[in-house]
């Protein structure tokens, strides 16, 4: 099935101010809509990073398809790697561990990849899923997502979840969002305040939901010594711990430590990263993130890489819109090491591209689509309002620091703050 | 697509005397064919061994897959554990490292798996290669493989190829397998004479042949000083060296005084060894099999873990027809890791249970079939045949042993005799 052109749509979609440790969410998060047109109509549709370093290079990868076959990933990999040499996406905002070559040829490979396996299901008339080797299980647990966040943007923008800056605003967020979604497991966003606040948080959260998993993410917001101390504090409490500082090397001072596992998506995000974190025991979860780790395929293999060395996998979310969410789905569903609850954005978003229906959280989870490829179908006019909003909102690469300096203009980012 | 049955036919064909450290091969080779049943009279073709604990074993997982359907690979994995309880094939060969109640999953999965995805190709009319993500490669490159031999069987039997039990037989053996069939890598099977003999039949294939890679296993016939010895002597000669010893704390020994990588298909035979492989730095290149490594898509997954670790990808090989062949040519061929040429009998075996002319070498390699599933069509009558020979031939399960005291009465294996 011949490619025939690839049609690259930015996006942007209203996000409401988050707080993390690089400062707070900007007004609009940015997304890339991808297009590929194939032979007899078919169009495979991908999802993924709206920045423009990562279009710059996406754009690239995008003008040697042509002619290549969609059934034929080794040669899209190949020919991805010949139009990037060895780039390197600069990333402002490091939530998920910096850009290596490496990382860089998996982040642009990965949305070619589920563009072409999204076409390869509508020609042949099979889910995603049944390309990965079949569902390992119907429904996929997502965790609700609580952020800490302020009532409104600097453009007077506000939303319906208000501020949520204490222990008792948060555990308000998270009663709504579970009697709303179901979600049966939790996760905090942190590095945001000082960690006995945050500690607290979650000993509220634990008090209001004794049955529900918890997590916590700082996203690397603390030394070793307060990682540890906070470790021996959720001793009991938490699930996993997740970032709380940067690094193989201080992450294996924690796990030594700690009582639960430490999961990462910021010090092991990519295949390379596995060596010396399986050597340092570094690491008790990886949280995949098919957007970096190099699509679909490698993220399954990831699945099979983790359980022989005895590491969890649960998986990471970026702020997106509906083809990633199904993106991951049906990639969660065909993993069966994958035991953990994903995490995913998705309650913050009230946009979408894709027409709504085939999408949705019972007990906080969403079933594998049925139809075929991914099993959405892009809104067009949705679509034609998101890349507007991009064109618009002036946004081009994500820095939530810089925002942030508009709440409190001394701020720097919280790195190994605390 | 429903599964609705499952049929499965022994075979038998003839095998020539070819030696190695167990003895010798018996006069005939057994395996499996399986047939699945589906829907819309779809019939998926699978193959594997054909010993009774195998035989045994896989009958359990095959009464209860009627029902099941042939895309959702995860529930047929989950329906032949349950099948299997914890059982554990008894091996009396011992050429592959013995089977685990992993291992034993792993393999009675294996047919099962091959068989399904054989079925969905055919559904959707795609080559299995393309739902394991497409071509790294069209063809694939096999190795010679060379092996000392008597002349005739115990029952009178000769063969084309005559005797080899020197240096120079071995040589002309070589050159007639590569004039015609063309390969470009060559591996002897060693562990038959002294290591002597064995390093001076591989310095005369050197000599014979300097453009070919080369490799020798003689399937743990040395000891570690032995192993360590040969490795100095074929330094710069050997590709690989292929199970000089048994176990990984051995072969870390050699492995840390040999030029050239180890290779295994009998330290690491499961997932459950590469960790510890991995912590001794016992291998250089895993000889995949998805006959024991839980069939074509773990195979696959194998790859990206070889890779992670900065572990060759090369294939074992066990006597097989043209269904395993196929199996191994779609894997191969998906499998980007996979750098080294595969190891196969094919050219020791005279008869087959597929349709002639899909499978051919050229310069020693074989290209994908394009057809769909695994693009090999069943010879009933020959397959009848073969089943004929199976039930005549007396032999339930290999044991070379056995057998080669009919040509040395005092016989014993040969591991680590060296």
């Amino acid at each position: 099935m011949k490619i025939l052109g690839a049609q690259l749509t930015p996006v942007a979609f209203d996000d409401p101010p988050l707080l993390n440790v690089m400062g707070v969410h900007e007004p609009y998060a940015l997304r890339s809509v991808l297009r590929l047109q194939c032979e007899d109509g078919i169009v495979g549709l991908g999802e993924s990073y709206g920045d423009a370093p990562f279009l710059e290079q996406l754009g690239k990868a995008l003008a040697a398809l042509p002619g290549l076959d969609a059934f034929d990933l080794p040669a899209l990999r190949d020919s991805v790697a010949r139009s990037l040499g060895h780039a390197v996406i600069t990333d402002a905002h490091g939530l998920i561990g910096g850009f290596s070559a490496n990382k860089t040829l998996a982040s642009v490979y990965s949305i070619i990849e589920v563009a072409a396996m999204d076409a390869q299901g509508k020609a042949l008339g099979v889910p995603v899923v049944d390309l990965l080797g079949g569902k390992a299980r119907d429904r996929v647990d997502f965790s609700a997502y609580l952020f800490y966040k302020y009532a409104a943007h600097q453009n007077g923008r506000t939303d319906d979840w208000g501020e949520a800056v204490t222990p008792e605003q948060i555990v308000e967020q998270a009663r709504r969002m579970i009697g709303q979604f179901g979600f049966g497991s939790i996760k905090l966003k942190g590095g945001v305040f000082a960690p006995d606040v945050e500690c607290a948080t979650i000993e509220a959260l634990a008090d209001a939901f004794p049955e529900h998993p918890l997590r916590i993410d700082p996203n690397t917001g603390w030394t070793v010594p307060t990682s540890i101390e906070v470790a021996r504090r959720l001793g009991g409490v938490l699930e996993y711990l997740e970032d709380p500082t940067p690094g193989i090397e201080g992450m294996a001072q924690v796990a030594r430590e700690a009582r639960m596992p430490l999961a990462t998506n910021m010090c092991v995000v990519s295949f390379a990263d596995i060596a010396p974190a399986v050597r340092e025991r570094a690491v008790g979860v990886i949280l995949s993130d098919h957007h970096f780790w190099g699509g679909l395929r490698d993220t399954s293999a990831l699945g099979t890489l983790c359980d022989t060395f005895g590491i969890g996998l649960s998986m990471h979310s970026n702020s997106h819109l509906g083809i990633s969410l199904a993106a991951m789905v049906h990639v969660a569903a065909a993993t069966r090491q994958l035991t953990y609850a994903c995490d995913t954005h998705w309650p913050w978003k009230t946009q979408d591209i894709i027409e709504p229906g085939v999408l949705t959280f019972e007990n906080g989870s969403v079933g594998v689509p049925t139809g075929p490829g991914l099993g959405v179908v892009l809104d067009e006019d949705e679509l034609a309002l998101a890349h507007e909003r991009y064109a618009a909102c002036g946004q081009t690469a994500r820095d939530d620091v810089t925002y942030m300096r508009q709440y409190v203009p001394s701020f720097t980012a919280n790195i190994k703050r605390w």
